[in-house]
């Protein structure tokens, strides 16, 4: 689903490469006709497993909820959302406004029976490989119940992205002791440790910040409001690692050399902790898969993010998800 | 005062280059003797400017609240906290265990009368320079009043150590919009925008993680849960993107070659991002200084933070909160 402040040939450049690398997928586009259209012909491969839906009206990224549920309802996410909720589509990749995709999606997706609030999942880098981190924002009250469905629905996509087979959880703490955090995480610990036993989740226990990057464990747990501001803190961190070393690089001839000669590999190393790359955000726990990308994704992110749906679509991660409920819900006590 | 996972010769070190910019301070260092009059003679300045006061007990990291409190009295860190307590000494520089160190700190120094709850704050480095983040994990519950108290704090200290009238404080929050956060933050938020008024506080309103690395205000005011994790999560980032880059740069003769023309340079941005040079906490709103190094400090962050304590002292940033308060206290409402 493509928004109006969207980079059309951006988005329709990565699902081409997307879809070379999955075959026998189909695309509904929900955006302008006349843009999509114009901008499609480099891609021959895509233009045939593609079907534009036309829209007239967008989301904009300052709408408020108000305008959102009740006049834009023709617009190119409801479209989309729709086309998911009728079984026309399996799920929704979007470029769009998240709280309002997240406000559509709980009202005509709906959660999985069993999860409480859906959750915002995200791919981070780290020293090993990767880790999931949740929630990243679309709850931001701290609950201990949450906190039990973010590490279900994390190692349902851990395990699924990862292929691991019993992925290991931790909750993110101020320090590793059993007496740190709030009474909310001290209860979604004891009840993690129990479900241990039922062999469903691989919970380690408390991780810190530091933590993530070293990739303690394939998932880490946390409510969205910590979540947030750590995903932003880390963003903001690498960018301003990124300009001080390109100040650093053309402070002076030779380190202009330096750079030109180390250049490949400090385009790798950009891209390897690229947020543009990693930045979608995955709705877990809803009825159908919902994924966002920032709405000025270049292609490496749109093709990443288009990865991961048709892996999770292909590896069903809703009945995994059920599988793990299934397994721990007369543990559950909270 | 050292402790006894210290390096006494790297705290030396950085304690002689800071007594050569600050003349005229003295030092009580609390250690065991034989170690420290052993190192200390390669620095003659500072050799003249130390009473060594032996210590024989330490608390170590591991150390648990009971043992602390009640077994290890005589340790390094008491006697240090003691001879503050006593005004034998104007402020403490401690390289010891955190927790302990604030349990101590609050029991013996105690709190300005004014201030509910000390916070720890840190300077971290950003687009624009550097700013002051508080709380970084003293309380780590939140609280509208900790969260007035930590923009004060937060204040006096920008306003001493970046040489600025009225420093710009904002609230970490996952949002821009009044209706972001919790009731807590919101109600902290509407107190900042009247103190506003009181020509003490100049707040700007709410800002996300990102907006840290870029400097979007002198202070960040968040409750020590979150700024716990984000510092943690900014420290992670940070050594991520530090491994990654020295693997790319040793991956082929011609990229060692770039680095080794670049290395001048890239030292340069690892020194201004390096946390080993930024991570001294300062307690802040106690009634006398206290400021903990990490424990493996080098010199340079060592210096660093003894610098920090001397501007502290100097510009008596006690009265400097006092004044805050004083021209604020009959607005604060929680």
């Amino acid at each position: 689903m493509l928004g109006s402040e969207t980079n059309t040939n951006e988005i329709l450049k990565g699902l081409n490469i997307s879809l070379l690398r999955n075959i026998n997928v189909k695309f509904l586009l929900f955006g302008d006709k006349k843009v999509i259209s114009k901008n499609i012909k480099k891609y021959k491969e895509l233009q045939s497993a593609v079907n534009i839906v036309d829209c007239k009206t967008f989301i904009s990224m300052d709408d408020k909820p108000s305008e959102i549920l009740k006049i834009k309802t023709s617009s190119s996410m409801h479209q989309a959302i729709n086309s998911v909720k009728n079984k026309v589509s399996d799920a929704v990749l979007s470029f769009g406004n998240t709280g309002a995709l997240m406000s559509l999606s709980l009202l005509n997706i709906k959660t999985l029976s069993e999860i409480k609030r859906p959750a915002i999942a995200s791919i981070w880098p780290n020293l090993k490989g990767e880790s999931i981190v949740l929630d990243l924002g679309a709850n931001t009250k701290l609950s201990s119940r949450y906190l039990i469905d973010n590490a279900i629905l994390g190692s349902s996509l851990a395990s699924i992205l990862f292929k691991i087979d019993k992925p290991t959880v931790g909750i993110l703490n101020v320090g590793k002791e059993d007496i740190k955090g709030s009474e909310e995480i001290r209860i979604a610990s004891d009840q993690l440790k129990r479900l241990n036993d039922s062999d469903a989740i691989k919970y380690i226990g408390y991780i810190e910040g530091n933590d993530i990057s070293i990739g303690k464990t394939n998932v880490v747990v946390t409510d969205g409001f910590t979540g947030n501001i750590a995903l932003k803190t880390a963003e903001g961190t690498a960018k301003l690692f990124q300009s001080h070393l390109k100040d650093a690089f053309k402070s002076s001839l030779i380190s202009r050399l330096g750079y030109f000669l180390a250049s490949i590999q400090m385009r790798s190393v950009k891209e390897r902790l690229d947020p543009r790359v990693h930045n979608c955000g995955i709705f877990m726990g809803l009825n159908s898969l919902v994924i966002k990308c920032h709405g000025q994704s270049e292609y490496r992110g749109v093709s990443y993010a288009a990865d991961i749906m048709f892996s999770l679509l292909a590896n069903q991660v809703d009945q995994k998800i059920k599988k793990y409920i299934l397994k721990i819900q007369d543990k559950i006590a909270v």
